[in-house]
């Protein structure tokens, strides 16, 4: 149901059945790794590209998922799913071997929350029994998609992240146990006018920042009512700016609940410059990590912030700025 | 609501208040001329890429829709659209122009159903007052990205279609007059193993056929039921395979029902081989020509199957075959 201008109020709080990270070797040795529920040492999966390799595992992620929920493939009534690739391969070929009818969808990093928010507004608008919504990215894909391909060995600024090896999934249903989403806010399109490629985090804070006070104007709400507040993948630089940009619109957040995928899912020494992005992130972060714990009973009400920076290599190359999204979701045990 | 598998349908009727056209000037020629609302004379809009024109063309087609729907822009909750380009930078582009909430899609050439369906949802399901939808493709745009750039000019198999430079748009609401959007089926994807981007009709055609055997079987209705039944751009080739496909299902169209956007747009001596193709065929075709007719009584129930190649340059350069998608919709007057 609508509330406000952009967000969803999800009155009959669809439920996350079961949900499922999968991640790449760089992942494996990072900060998060337990929370993986596959963690593949080959960074090309055993096929012959890298972009079937982020399909297999977006593929392998979604079965985990089913899996978990402890239903059949066949009662899911709709696939959403997102990716970083031109026309989003990644889900397209994903949602060729499942063969559910499919949602294409496309926010860049945010994909992976707009198809969550979908999927909670079919299951609570009675549009749909089970959907399973998911998001993946790739090292190398997106790397050779958006700036140089790995093996080309382009030095890269401190600014830069490092695009998260990893798909994560998660079937929804109106019945059951697990983590609920409660509600969702859809963003708006939002461009400062930054178009380096590398520093993403600084052009995609203003998104998030707009995203989450608009959150909070829909909802009557304030920061105090989640326990952990995080943004998809600002990095490092991005994260700062968010802070102090919220502090400029009278929004402080406490400093232990305000998080970023970003710099949640590497460890220190890893060599991730302001920290990691892609779709991969904020989905195996929220479908492993986060959801893992609020099922620990360690967190109780949580909204995840994916952001999205909405450039195309041709885009970039005609020298446009980069257009940034942010769509948030709200989760609550 | 959930009407079998994978079919919604719309209790309240969502109703589609104002819808526009806009073409280039191949369109312009062509046989539905008279139902654009813009024809621009210049393929390139008066911008310095045909990238900048195929987003300022959508931008035409929003700001005239709205208009003709008597709203502020500012009401609109939601734009969701989607287009061909690598990470449908038209559309997201356009919508960092209207600065609404934005909820990107893609579905190739699918997209415009794919989005006419979700906004038809969140009407009836109350979870927006208004939203737009939209879908653009641009010849100039389409043929550099997915196959070679105009200005090469390469030859092209009689298979080929011609990518419509077009965009269209329709801003739905609860109340009001007009055509309804009453039901729709969302699509599996279908693979039957075509690889050739110059045949996109045959690769489709599948596609096309599972989608309308789901929508009857869902809705327990027969083509009886519809005035008119259009794929969106099978063309010539896919039509004919479509119409022998159905047969072979036990379904026999009435050839005076059964059509395609991509052979109606487009005047027969034009060199259009095939007919034409792209998101902008049939959401100019359905958004302009169809909604005319039926405002003027000559149709009063129809069902657009737009059909969408889920192909990438890469997944063509991959020798990936490619999964084709379609999404119905059912309007009534």
């Amino acid at each position: 149901m609508l509330k406000g201008h952009q967000s969803w109020i999800f009155n009959s709080k669809p439920i996350i059945l079961g949900s499922a990270a999968v991640g790449g070797p760089f992942e494996g040795n990072g900060a998060l790794a337990s929370d993986f529920d596959i963690i593949h040492e080959d960074l090309w999966v055993g096929q012959d590209s890298f972009e079937k390799a982020e399909k297999v595992m977006l593929e392998h992620a979604c079965a985990r998922a089913i899996e978990k929920s402890n239903i059949k493939k066949e009662d899911i009534n709709f696939f959403i799913s997102g990716d970083l690739m031109n026309q989003i391969t990644s889900s397209s070929f994903a949602a060729r071997t499942l063969g559910m009818p499919y949602l294409g969808i496309f926010g860049a990093c945010s994909s992976s929350m707009e198809g969550l928010a979908l999927a909670a507004q079919l299951i609570d608008s009675k549009s749909a029994k089970y959907v399973m919504a998911s998001a993946s990215s790739h090292n190398a894909t997106a790397e050779k998609q958006y700036r140089y391909p790995t093996e080309y060995g382009g030095q890269r600024p401190p600014t830069a992240q490092w695009t998260v090896t990893g798909a994560g999934a998660a079937v929804l249903c109106g019945e059951g146990v697990g983590p609920r989403v409660t509600s969702a806010t859809m963003g708006r399109v939002i461009d400062m006018g930054i178009s380096d490629p590398y520093n993403m985090g600084a052009a995609m804070a203003p998104a998030a920042v707009d995203t989450i006070e608009a959150h909070f104007r829909d909802l009557n709400i304030d920061d105090s009512y989640y326990d952990l507040i995080a943004t998809g993948d600002l990095g490092k630089v991005g994260h700062e700016i968010a802070i102090s940009l919220l502090k400029d619109h009278g929004i402080e957040m406490m400093p232990n609940i305000f998080t970023d995928c970003g710099l949640l899912i590497y460890k220190k020494d890893q060599p991730v410059f302001s920290g990691g992005s892609g779709c991969g992130c904020s989905a195996t972060v929220t479908y492993g990590h986060f959801l893992n714990r609020m099922r620990k009973g360690e967190l109780k009400r949580i909204l995840i912030v994916a952001t999205g920076a909405l450039m195309s290599p041709i885009s970039y190359q005609q020298k446009e700025s980069i257009p940034c999204i942010a769509h948030a979701v709200s989760i609550e045990m």
